[in-house]
């Protein structure tokens, strides 16, 4: 079973560059914390929409490998994202993401994505990784 | 605000093809339940595709028409569904859709689909319905 | 090399229930034909949703097995859909399918929904079919 | 009549952030292009999927702005993607958007991704921009 502090310890270590904080993890569930700073909005105001989709791929992948174990390969195969409501410019991105299949060759879940502190999400969406088979 | 006993009458008679039955309705979502029989069914003894499209389909039309009205034009504009899991052959498809969003012109939901008494979804698809503005 | 007439005998005897027409194969593409009758119709004088979504996903069967075999199992596993125009009541419809991706486990396309006759698509799909692995 | 160098001075002042390269417009089409280095890398040597689901994004919006102009307003509503094939690290990678429906509201456009030189696409897009209605 992988804790929450191994999984902030891979991402830090393993992905610096997705630069989100572990929230929470539970059974087949994620909760990621995204900072959002002055490089991560768009005119108007709003995080951009690849930052959104980025916070939705990340908590997925959170998710799996606090499920399956943090040796394990997984790639994203497909994201479907919905925007919803503009996010605000001064609030963190949370990602909470509930896998609803888990797989031998593929997973899939859904994510939803909030501005901090706001009860609507600020978009929705599902992905699928495929889980490549180990090599023999 | 329309009653679960309206929206059924809707449905028997103006899309009587759907062939659905209305289970429940509540805050921004309904469930619905479809009879399958051995036309849902393709070799191997599973509901075909197409009928757990049909079914999310009807599952966000029914939420939507609960939340805005009978007399509201709606009509799909995107459906993205993962199928999850095989669905069996004697058991009816129930469909929980709960909306995400609901906009002036566009309105998201998601939908949820079990073979009855199972406990993981068959299936799982996310809908967009657009709202023509009324014509003055 | 799968011909034309073997794919149309595997889904009059296989698919009898889908009721499609095969128009031709080629590389990595096929194109079929649904007939279109009053069961096919919505109220308002449209082919309904489910029917187009229906065909979009014997398009992509159809491709893939005319590239991969007769005998090959494959499953949908995601398919995404846009209703770009009213499709017309009296014409059939045709849907012509591209393979992007044939991989060993996934096989991806796209197919552009056509009423027959017209030049501008009424719905496009994108979706995924899983290759199971021949047992051993 | 939006010319290409009108589109890239529009990208440079208005979405620097985006650091695209319009390669060419056309009918309901753009093509786009991104530098990459190594900030948009993934461990294993691959272009990271958030970049390639931003670089689909801005194609859409490249190809949006030429046909209706640039003073308009446009929105992401929804993004599909499907990750094809491992993009190689040390080449740009190029968006081709064709748009499939120019509506009132909505407006649909598909993307292939390659990397620069490579004939098979890495990755496989279809997204729906809304138009918000002018003030009055």
């Amino acid at each position: 079973m992988v804790t929450k502090d191994q999984l902030a310890h891979f991402f830090k270590t393993d992905f610096p560059q997705a630069d989100i904080v572990i929230e929470s993890i539970g059974d087949k569930s994620a909760t990621i914390r995204k900072h959002i700073n002055h490089n991560h909005l768009r005119p108007g105001g709003t995080v951009s929409g690849p930052v959104l989709m980025e916070v939705a791929d990340a908590a997925l992948y959170a998710a799996i490998l606090a499920e399956i174990g943090l040796q394990a390969m997984a790639v994203t195969t497909n994201l479907n994202i919905n925007f919803l409501r503009k996010p605000a410019a001064d609030k963190d991105i949370i990602g909470e993401c509930k896998l609803i299949k888990v797989g031998k060759l593929l997973v899939i879940g859904e994510v939803s994505l909030y501005s901090e502190g706001m009860s609507e999400p600020v978009a929705h969406a599902v992905a699928t990784y495929a889980i490549p088979p180990p090599r023999s």
